[in-house]
């Protein structure tokens, strides 16, 4: 009791957003709005205010955001982090005395009872403040201290009372010996804008020849960069470029008998020629490597690596660190497996080692050899199968001193699983959207993701095709179906990737029973012909243009989903609360026939009302339209284009 | 990375029961049940096992208590706390590498492959087991041990590596340097079984006079005492029973205007004869009430009393603590106000005053002299408008020494600070049941209260009516309404209470345009004639019986709606989950009219089968029916008996 102020009678509780109840931060990126809130309370009836005070890591002082009741006693205010980096805040509340008492005179006022002793209290409320008030305050306070004091006229005191100018004075006092601050301060990590708002593009360096049959250099690669530069994409994402595994090395189809000609998996990392921190000689040199990664970035693509940490049987690792592996009673070295299936191409690392301090230490020092040659963005294999405790640490440990360094989770595993790897750091994760095609289901997996508290940790990036993923649709489906994903992933999120040039092409031939690639790139080298038309990099380019073009479409967690009397078509809005002007999509999620609809437009939004006419503009098509209230139709043909991007004007 | 073990590779999230994230215990009354949960995870495809230590405050050692995988990474435990006090727990979760080894072994097996080498490494797993199993476990880990390394027959040594021995044992090994604890450890506090089980009864002593016009007295009440113990009731609460204020004393029905004669209202604390820890002289002496404290034990009764803190303007405080009042500017106290209105019997403390410590010590001084005095429950007097940190100390700290004390918080108010006032320490608290009529009402107000986590921490106390208010559905409905709603107070909660004796006579006549009762008795002394016969009080006599022979009903968690195909019929299973035999519950709404309705009978709770007749015995009517199947048709009359309490029973 002795340390405890029992006077603070205001209690806070239910402070939103938390990470684990603060075990981790919060997460958003530059530009990105994010809502603070809480349950914020005092016993009586009392008037009560609130704030959340905030300070970056950098600063000394705090900021103050003043909340607003939202009802039921939650109190809601809305900020945008302005810096990199990280924000600490905490929850603050206080009883408003001033107000309590303006409240009770105002009643007593209008129900004409004497208010002449109610004024000498309210003189005493603004000689308190006086004693704190800025400088610039004190010479008003002095004034309205003496018109109370002197009140004659109850009618004038009242509107003195009542005055907006007394409300803004005494609005910024704060009595801090009164203030109860809530326990626990939250922290904010705030990324650079890429982690918010990105489009990659897969592609194997080894396919990336001009002649059929020569191994793709990282030269070759240099020629295509403009292509996926016109295309709109702006992170470029390589499959491992380390020396592949000669023993155990898989051939065509994931054969286990190759032929000596057969490159193998890239995922099958290290030989004679080096491990993880090496580039497969037949790519070219690490020279090579860092001169495409300068020349991506002067065309404002950055080079994304692909870090899998296991090892083909000869990596040099397993003869060096032979305490980083688990070995069979036989003498061998555990493989992986499920069983009864074998692996033997791939070893684990046993991160039960007792030597895992160093095995961690050496696992980073990879990111920081790249780092090192220019790489800032990694996309992280299977992440799910190594300890977690690792990856916060080094995930930690690397952003504190690089802190641009962007981590993608290739994650396809369990719920709970996945949002932990967001939780513990990664910056962005693949998701289930490869699988989520009907109205519903999207807009279920939405909300998930963008109205709970997973929007806090875990930031989705949408693929609708990967080298291990052909979705059963996209078989199905051909050219249209392969335009639909793509719109979709590209509005939905901001951040969206895809494996190409398979994807422009529509290659869909699954391998029989699997819902994979046949004669999938990850074991063969393959001719791509890149002047070659595509309705779909038409559209890709058309879409990725508008989306530099509109903030609307720069962030994930402002999506609203409207009404459509069609289950086949979807219709969100992309709001405005990241800046700019909100849009409203609609997508025909039917590849074979035009479907149409009336879908509902959220009018508030635009700022329009309900008997005003508007005007609607098609960015895909260019086209133009007269619309009217809420409910409007659209039609969408998938063998033209399967969606619309709409801009709404008011017309005067 | 230091401290840090990298190899525990589970992670434990999201644990349950937790109020405020460990902050405030959860609760339990004796023999009630709880679920434990948590999200338990691990990296990659290794088995995982779980467990929840706990230890009673008492102990210094850990109990085990296994959890089982509920899906999508959940895992649950179920636990009845043995003790009353406070016990704490923590989460536990480790890589079981046995269990993954007998998972691939059994698949490799089962896939005709060779298995010697994984025999191998199960001896191995094997003698690191002995190493720490129990003494009397060890003779047959070395039999075990001696038999996967003489392996011949494999199908001998794969029925061995299955077998029920080896699984019990392995179950009980646990290698504590591998283990993930959550770096939380949280409590349960344990309350006694009248915490969780209590049906109160409120009369006004001073109306328990044989004699009409006479004051009654303590000794009056004990002569009430066989009645209110026939009647079932384990506890007798009075409101307060303090000298009453002469000062600004209110007359009949609020009136400002009293005549001499008045007795005033007994929540207006205070006068020349003293104050909270007074008696009011016209009641008898404090020997008196002592006296009335012990005889009501005999009788299994508990004496509650009223604790409000606030004070006449003639209270002894006034004066003897001017400071812990809030003066005016014209030298008088600030008297209680919601303006325009006032309230100048009575003077709230200032809880913001300087001298808040002594304050506090004085207000606990009142409940430990009482205390003293044989009082174990205290019901508290709007408790929402005193400060939240006072109760907290004050609870805790009364608790601490005397943990049998129940504190029943009589807040009214909005849900954030009723919530709270349970999560800071009061043991029951008064709810909406009072106004909550219709299904859909009882049922969406009876999830909230018993399947979120309000459950942990807000114990409901159902009230269908109080000196403050008579409800509308009680004028309405008259006796009937009367005998409904307090059948399902006493059903839907196990802790209830009624304010009588106007209850089992259906005195409903309101003040107009208020939900009071007009000639309310706390202005004024009446008189009961206790002899006169009442239906209602007929019904509360069974339905307590039944109350106090069915665990069933001795717990509020354990209830499940039923579906019924009509409106006004409601329908609850109290399961067996507290122990005992699970019951059936049917009311009908509807205080004029007959209803019948199909009520979905939940077989699985009775155990019985959907083929199979089954006994249906009425503990109301005393009558028997025979069904079969889920879907069987109940109809009750109001003017006989609106419900049934059901036993089921199977027929073999």
């Amino acid at each position: 009791m002795s340390t405890l102020d029992g006077r603070k009678r205001v209690v806070i509780s239910n402070v939103a957003p938390q990470v684990e109840d603060g075990r981790y931060p919060a997460k958003r990126a530059i530009g990105e709005h994010v809502g603070l809130s809480a349950d914020i309370i005092a016993d009586g009836h009392d008037a009560v205010a609130a704030s959340v005070i905030f300070r970056h890591e950098s600063e000394q002082t705090w900021h103050d955001l003043p909340l607003s009741p939202a009802g039921n006693d939650r109190w809601e205010g809305t900020w945008t982090p302005a810096k990199e980096g990280f924000y600490e805040y905490r929850f603050t509340g206080w009883i408003d005395h001033f107000a309590s008492w303006k409240r009770g005179l105002i009643k007593k006022f209008d129900a004409n009872q004497d208010i002449a002793i109610e004024l000498r209290i309210g003189e005493i409320l603004l000689r308190e403040a006086f004693e704190i008030a800025s400088p610039p305050d004190k010479p008003a306070f002095e004034a309205w201290i003496s018109a109370f004091g002197n009140a004659t006229d109850p009618q004038e005191t009242f509107d003195l009372v009542v005055s907006d100018a007394l409300a803004v004075a005494m609005a910024k006092i704060r009595f801090t010996d009164r203030i109860s601050v809530f326990d626990q301060t939250f922290r904010l990590e705030v990324e650079r804008k890429k982690a918010g708002f990105s489009a990659w593009y897969e592609l194997f360096p080894r396919s990336a020849s001009e002649e059929p049959g020569r191994h793709g250099t990282f030269r070759d690669v240099l020629r295509l960069l403009p292509k996926v530069a016109k295309m709109g994409f702006d992170t470029l994402y390589f499959p491992p470029v380390h020396p592949i595994g000669e023993m155990k090395r898989k051939g065509k189809n994931n054969s286990l008998v190759p032929s000596a000609a057969d490159p193998g998996s890239p995922w099958a990392i290290g030989n004679r020629f080096g491990g993880h921190k090496a580039i497969h000689p037949e790519l070219g040199t690490l020279e090579d490597f860092t001169e495409l990664v300068a020349a991506a970035k002067e065309l404002d693509i950055e080079i994304a690596m692909d870090i899998a940490y296991q090892c083909a049987p000869d990596h040099p690792y397993v003869k060096e660190h032979p305490q980083w592996f688990k070995w069979r009673p036989d003498g061998t070295v555990q493989y992986a497996e499920n069983p009864p299936k074998k692996y033997e191409d791939i070893l684990p690392f046993d991160f039960e080692t007792a030597d895992w301090q160093n095995l961690w230490h050496e696992l980073k020092s990879v990111i920081d050899f790249w780092i090192g040659h220019g790489v800032n963005v990694f996309r992280i294999d299977n992440p799910h199968t190594k300890a977690f405790p690792f990856w916060e640490w080094m995930i930690g440990e690397v952003r504190k001193t690089n802190p641009q360094v962007i981590f993608l989770a290739e994650a396809f595993t369990r719920p709970r699983v996945m949002e932990r790897l967001g939780k513990i750091g990664f910056n962005q994760s693949y998701t289930y959207f490869t699988w989520r095609n009907s109205k519903w289901e999207l807009e279920q997996y939405l909300y998930e993701l963008t109205k709970t508290d997973q929007q806090y940790y875990f930031r989705p990036n949408f693929w609708p095709n990967t080298p291990d993923i052909l979705p059963h649709h996209l078989v199905e489906g051909g050219e249209n179906a392969h335009i639909i994903r793509f719109i979709l992933a590209a509005t939905l999120s901001s951040n969206y990737g895809l494996y190409g040039p398979v994807y422009e092409y529509g290659v869909n031939t699954p391998h029989p029973g699997k819902e994979e690639y046949t004669d999938n790139e990850k074991y063969e080298i393959k001719h791509w012909d890149w002047d070659r038309y595509s309705r779909t990099r038409e559209i890709i380019t058309r879409v990725n243009r508008i989306r530099k073009a509109f903030p609307a479409l720069q962030s994930t967690w402002n999506i609203d989903f409207n009404e459509t009397n069609n289950d086949r078509v979807i219709s969100y809005t992309k709001t405005a609360s990241e800046g700019g002007e909100p849009l409203l999509v609609t997508v025909n999620l039917d590849h074979d026939h035009t479907q149409g609809a009336h879908i509902r437009v959220p009018l508030h939004h635009f700022g329009i009302g309900y008997d005003q006419p508007y005007l609607i503009r098609d960015m895909l098509s260019g086209e133009k339209y007269k619309w009217q209230g809420e409910y409007n139709y659209v039609e969408m043909n998938p063998w033209e284009m399967p969606a619309h991007i709409l801009r709404v004007e008011r017309l005067n």
